[in-house]
Formats: C-alpha cells, sequence, structure tokens
C-alpha cells in the first residue's frame, strides 16, 4: 500500500504532519477525510475518528499528531526536526505542546470552528462573540510568539524544528481566514516569512477550501 | 540543585511525571505549587504558569507532562516507559494524546474543575449539569478502556508502558472523587488493580486534599 495521510487542508494538526513529510522528503498520498460523515472504512483505522491518520508503507497506522510526529523522525531520521540534546528536545516539545494544547484550546478551535466547521459540518451560523473571544487570545499568544521570535533563531533555538512547524500549522490556518493581526507583530512576521518560504511549506500555502478562498496574501511572501 | 517536581496532588498531568519517577526509581523533592496564585518564582521557571514543572539536577527546567515524559525517557532509559519498536511507540503515543487531549477536555477539565478547582480557588459553587456532562462522558471513556484492556495485556500491548500511566493517572483522579462507576466495568477493574500494585503509585494512593478526603476505596486494593 502506498503510503497515506488523511487530512483536512485547514487542521493544524494535520498541517504539521504535512510540513514534517515535506521536510523529510517523504512522498505519500494526501487523502481528505471528512470525519464529520463518520466514515466506516476510515473508523476501522481509527476508533476515535480524527485526522491526521497516517498509514506507512508497511501498514502501520498511527493516529494523533503528537504520535505521528515522533513515528516519523524515528523511522525516517533523514533532516531531523527534532533537536540534538535531550534539555532542546525537552524546549522544543514544551513549546510544540503549548500550541498544540493552549494555542488550540483558546484560538484555534474557537475561530476555526466556528468559522470553518460550522459551515462545512451545516450547523448553522457561526457564533461571532466566541470568534472575538478566540481573536482576543490570538493577542496574547502573538505576544508569546514575538518575544521567542525576537530572543531565538529559530522557536526552540538555534535551529528550525518541531516548535516551528507546529505554530506555524496553527497560525497559518488562522492566517487563512485574514485573521493574523501581523501589522502589530514584525518580529513573528519575520519568522513566519522564512517559514513560508521553505518548500515543505508550498502544499500548505497552495490549500483552497472550496467557497471559503483565502485572502490574497495568504500566499505571498511579501504579506 | 536536587531534582525537583513542582505539582499539585490530583492533576492528572503531574500524576503521570510522579508516577514516570517512580517507575525509574530517579529521587526527586516534590512541591506542591498552588498555580492560581501565580508566584513570581514559579512564573520565571514557567512562563505559562502550569504545572507539571521538573528541574533536574543540572537546573534543566522542564515544563508540559509530555516534554517531561519523553526527556525522563531520553535522560533516564533505565526501566523504560515506552515500547521497543517505532510502530509501538506510536501506538503508545496515541493512547497516551487520547487520555491527555480527549479524556482531559470530556472528562477530567469538566468534573475536576467544577469539584476541585472551583473550591481551592474559591470561585463559587460546581456547576452540577458541567459534573453531570463529564461523567456522562466518562461512561464512553470506560467502554474504550474496557476493550483496550479486554484485548490486550497492557493498554498499549504487552508491556506495562506510559499508555497505562497515562490512563491510571486521569482515572485515579476522578477515582480521589469516588465518581468510577467501577461495577460496571470488571475488566477496567482488573487492569487498575495491577496498576494499583505498582510500588510507583503508591504516593499517588497516599495523596489527601485537605477538607476533601477520598472515599475509602481510593487506595484499596479491594475496591
Amino acid at each position: 500500500m502506498p503510503r497515506t495521510l488523511y487530512h483536512l487542508p485547514l487542521s493544524p494538526f494535520c498541517r504539521k504532519v504535512r510540513i514534517i513529510l515535506g521536510e523529510k522528503h517523504i512522498p505519500f498520498d494526501p487523502v481528505i477525510e471528512k470525519t464529520w460523515i463518520e466514515r466506516e472504512g476510515f473508523l476501522a483505522l481509527n476508533h476515535g475518528g480524527t485526522v491526521p491518520v497516517f498509514v506507512d508503507e508497511d501498514d502501520s497506522v498511527i493516529a494523533e499528531s503528537g504520535a505521528i510526529a515522533e513515528y516519523l523522525e524515528e523511522t525516517y531520521p533523514q533532516r531531523p526536526v527534532l533537536p540534538g540534546s535531550a534539555a532542546e528536545r525537552a524546549e522544543m516539545r514544551r513549546i510544540a505542546l503549548w500550541f498544540d494544547l493552549k494555542f488550540d484550546a483558546e484560538v484555534t478551535t474557537l475561530v476555526l470552528f466556528e468559522k470553518i466547521d460550522r459551515r462545512l459540518m451545516k450547523l448553522g451560523e457561526p457564533d461571532m462573540a466566541t470568534i472575538r473571544a478566540g481573536l482576543e487570545n490570538l493577542n496574547y499568544h502573538m505576544d508569546y510568539l514575538s518575544w521567542l521570535s525576537e530572543e531565538r533563531n529559530w522557536l526552540a533555538g538555534d535551529h528550525f524544528s518541531l516548535a516551528d512547524i507546529t505554530a506555524a500549522a496553527h497560525i497559518s490556518a488562522i492566517d487563512y481566514l485574514g485573521d493574523v493581526p501581523w501589522v502589530h507583530f514584525p518580529h513573528v512576521k519575520d519568522w513566519y516569512v522564512r517559514v513560508k518560504s521553505r518548500p515543505s511549506f508550498r502544499t500548505i500555502l497552495g490549500d483552497f477550501v472550496p467557497g471559503m478562498p483565502p485572502p490574497r496574501t495568504y500566499a505571498d511572501l511579501d504579506f
């Protein structure tokens, strides 16, 4: 079986895995899985019904983006996305978890669910108060990102790593909606320009959700 | 500096780290950190203000339980809590993430916050509807645990691992409140008896929150 990634284009957890696969030059077939349909064949692969799910050449089935990330690093160690020492890896995982837990709960889930999922799943009009709360929280996380990108070359230290990939996966999903206040955060913008320039980011910038086009600057290096 | 763990006794994320340290026979000083006080010295260690935070002998500071777990396995490989192959580790991490993300959002956060945090932080009366929703969700997760513990020796396969530790960390916090419907889930109970018997679990069973004693059976092997 060819390597396959079941994913949703705007899910930051799926974007994270797509970028890792790109960084490592691992070819795979991307399959868009509309999880809310609860397709039987997909539930057989992943009881939890969530994306991303990665199926490797040997038919190993891996669910949960954190598990897929560590699996890919262990199985395909070329072009590593984890830094070299245990202490550096700990700092990197701390930042990645910050985005996957805190940023996700306080920003991504609120904004993306209301603006995108509700529409795709036909759950009615978005709740504007929830979106406003998410965008309010976004400023606080941008402050933190700003501090990190001012202090360090990349978010977890000297090298590009899974911390940058995870943060960019979340930020890019919000940016698809045109909701990142770039003008107030020049240091974060400088960092994001460098992320956007990486070949692994190309498919992310090419994403297109039918009926919901991204703003013109979404894919531009000059934004 | 001696190895230190800043923690809260009923936090499943802190319990996870305490059990790992116990499994690996790593001595450490436990320090209870009341995170809602936002103590300056603690915020200097961890900007996010969350527990657990682990400080190693060489003063490395690690935040986020997932990062601490991987750090401890890498730095103290004796008595491993991760299985041997990449595919087994992926399955183990999937289950651990299931509990830290899904079980936490659908059960732990609802029940523990309403019953414990509100009281400790003096935020008023618990919301009974939220508690009921959390306990309703618990049944669905117990079904999944039941299926896993019937099919396998330990949750992720043949060996006790971080999957068991993570699941038991969450279940034990709910059990402290007397809210686990053991009578309906004999397979899960069999698994939990075996977890409870491990020496690494002893300090967990000895926890005591002033004014909120656990039920009599909390620490018993016969419950």
